[in-house]
């Protein structure tokens, strides 16, 4: 089915509509990985993944692999067996970094919180007295919930500081130095409005000096990975593997195109799209499901009101209109939805697109 | 630089230049990985690689890596902690095989060949009694050698059959359940004329059942990814990660293209093409590199004359004719070149165009 060219308004928690700059790009010609044009694109993309991470950090770059291989790049280079990785957990995503670091071999100390609720910094932080690293999820995409990452970086004390910004770079302030982040890992498809298949990476000097040497993953090993974007001190560049050349010129042109409209006035954009929306379902007479001071802008989350189908919404949402928006994940799958706006699609016609058209799909499920 | 139209010739070892079908498909609007048509475009995907792979196996499926990644999954699924791992090395790829399994812990027993030769099927059966895997390169892309993968997997005993078909898949003859490969994996970048960023991998039910239970790798994991694909008997599809959509579009458009066109008739184009370059590069007066009567058809190797500057010929092909050929890799870096006929640019104007172009730069340098 390649002819099938279904267009869709995607306000679920991701991926979203891509930026027409990013579709265009898409399509250019593919060049060779070797060729000057292209190095010069890597360089621009992880110049660019610099200004969105608010980090200075040499080993910046677009990882080959989606959101979840990120996560799993973060935590291979940094735990080993037996070390202990506290982990806050308020969500799909602190829950999948629990598994991923359990793999790598470490001792998961996992803080728990109640799903809606933003990380509590002082119960991460007193979890354990001398943890190898820290790990919290900024933009928690499974609930909508915003975190206090500055709190938890700026009192990591020695550990490492992991952070999971899928839902947040791009679209919500996000200052990777000045917040303690020490590894970072997002995705391409949420505000950034690129396709899903790259993992926008970061790691600090000193994360690196503490890196594990000849980590279980070679594809993910940022001991090599530095040689592939030329981060390496003085080596120049190596080759790693062939990168996905059309991918990165998608990201290179969501970047430009979002520092051309200003980082800061993107971001305004989400937050404004995001209040609007928020404020618009609770008029409708629904509730919220994230703790209130702590709501993303970016993806929304809803409950699903009493005695209404969710999937029958859903699907009429996605027939009659076109529009996709999220189920709820894990114990919520049914009992709320998630709607996002992202990238492009944060802006007021999205707001009043989707809210409309909900108030009609709910009345006629 | 997003908006540099750069065009080339692709005949290096990968990225080939792409079919036109495939350029339309990236440039189609995004759509959700949840999405009734992007189900039924994984499951088209699914499907056409089941055939170019030449297996039943309902473990077929795109992993959202790049070919590299896909060895990494080849080999964490398989081996673990001292088992035993037979690897042919008759190249840099089948080098970096032996990396990557001893990563996973594996005990490896390397049979080392002189690079531009094939594999020696009997020394590689004989090199250890009772390997828990074997595996090997069927089209060696640093060398342009091509292996006799069948009569390995036809004599592999207990153990597992591990191959790489990065450069051979949908160009080449492959029989994944004839020739008795267990785990295959390969790239997109070269016969199949899309671009890189997804690896085309396979995985036989006794593989299967073999497997690496709770892998180090969570995002590799295909007792997960079996899920992801609907592949797990009777479970349904499961969420593991966000496919990439777009390239997954790509790989689809593709597939098409050549089932289309007949893989018969593709694989007939790839031979076609591979001999004229051959005889015409020795009607020039060169010395092909791999050994005679194992040569790739879709790569050709071919030794720089002496007291020719192998990057100054590239650079004027480069320059000149926007004519991308390949450097030699590992000790042979200036001292071959490495031609690629693939996928689209497997024709007889191809053919024609590099040898002028070279013949040309030859004399230019």
């Amino acid at each position: 089915m390649p002819q099938v060219l279904t267009s869709r308004f995607l306000f679920g928690p991701g991926p979203s509509n891509c930026y027409p700059e990013v579709t265009a790009a898409l399509a250019h010609p593919v060049i060779g990985h070797l060729d000057p044009v292209f190095i010069e694109r890597l360089d621009n993309t992880c110049e660019g993944l610099r200004t969105v991470w608010g980090t200075q950090n040499a080993r910046t770059l677009p990882l080959s692999v989606t959101g979840s291989g990120g996560m799993e790049a973060a935590f291979v280079n940094t735990v080993d067996d037996g070390d202990v990785a506290v982990i806050a957990v308020n969500g799909l995503f602190g829950e999948r970094m629990c598994e991923v670091a359990r793999r790598c071999g470490a001792n998961v100390v996992r803080v728990d919180h109640e799903w809606g609720t933003p990380i509590d910094v002082e119960r991460v932080l007193a979890a354990h007295p001398r943890p190898k690293v820290i790990a919290a999820v900024h933009a928690e995409t499974s609930t909508g919930v915003l975190s206090d990452i500055a709190s938890l970086g700026q009192n990591k004390g020695d550990a490492l500081f992991i952070v999971d910004a899928v839902t947040s770079i791009g679209g919500l302030e996000l200052l990777a130095d000045g917040w303690g982040i020490d590894v970072g890992y997002a995705g391409t498809q949420k505000c950034l409005g690129v396709p899903p298949g790259l993992s926008p990476f970061t790691m600090s000097v000193r994360a690196f000096e503490r890196r594990i040497r000849n980590p279980r993953s070679w594809y993910l090993d940022v001991g090599l990975l530095g040689g592939y974007v030329g981060a390496a001190s003085g080596s120049g560049r190596t080759y790693h593997h062939t990168p996905p050349v059309t991918m990165i010129a998608g990201l290179e042109a969501g970047l430009q195109r979002i520092l051309a409209e200003g980082l800061d006035s993107v971001q305004a954009r989400h937050r404004a799209a995001g209040a609007a929306l928020q404020a618009g379902l609770q008029e409708m007479g629904l509730e919220l499901f994230a703790d209130e001071g702590h709501r993303l802008p970016s993806l929304t989350t809803v409950k699903v009101p009493d005695g209404v189908d969710s999937a029958a919404v859903r699907r009429h949402l996605l027939e009659h209109f076109s529009i996709e928006i999220g189920s709820g994940a894990g114990k919520y799958a049914a009992s709320i939805w998630r709607i996002g706006m992202m990238g492009p699609n944060a802006n007021a016609a999205s707001v009043t697109l989707v809210l409309g058209a909900l108030k009609e799909a709910i009345s006629a499920a």
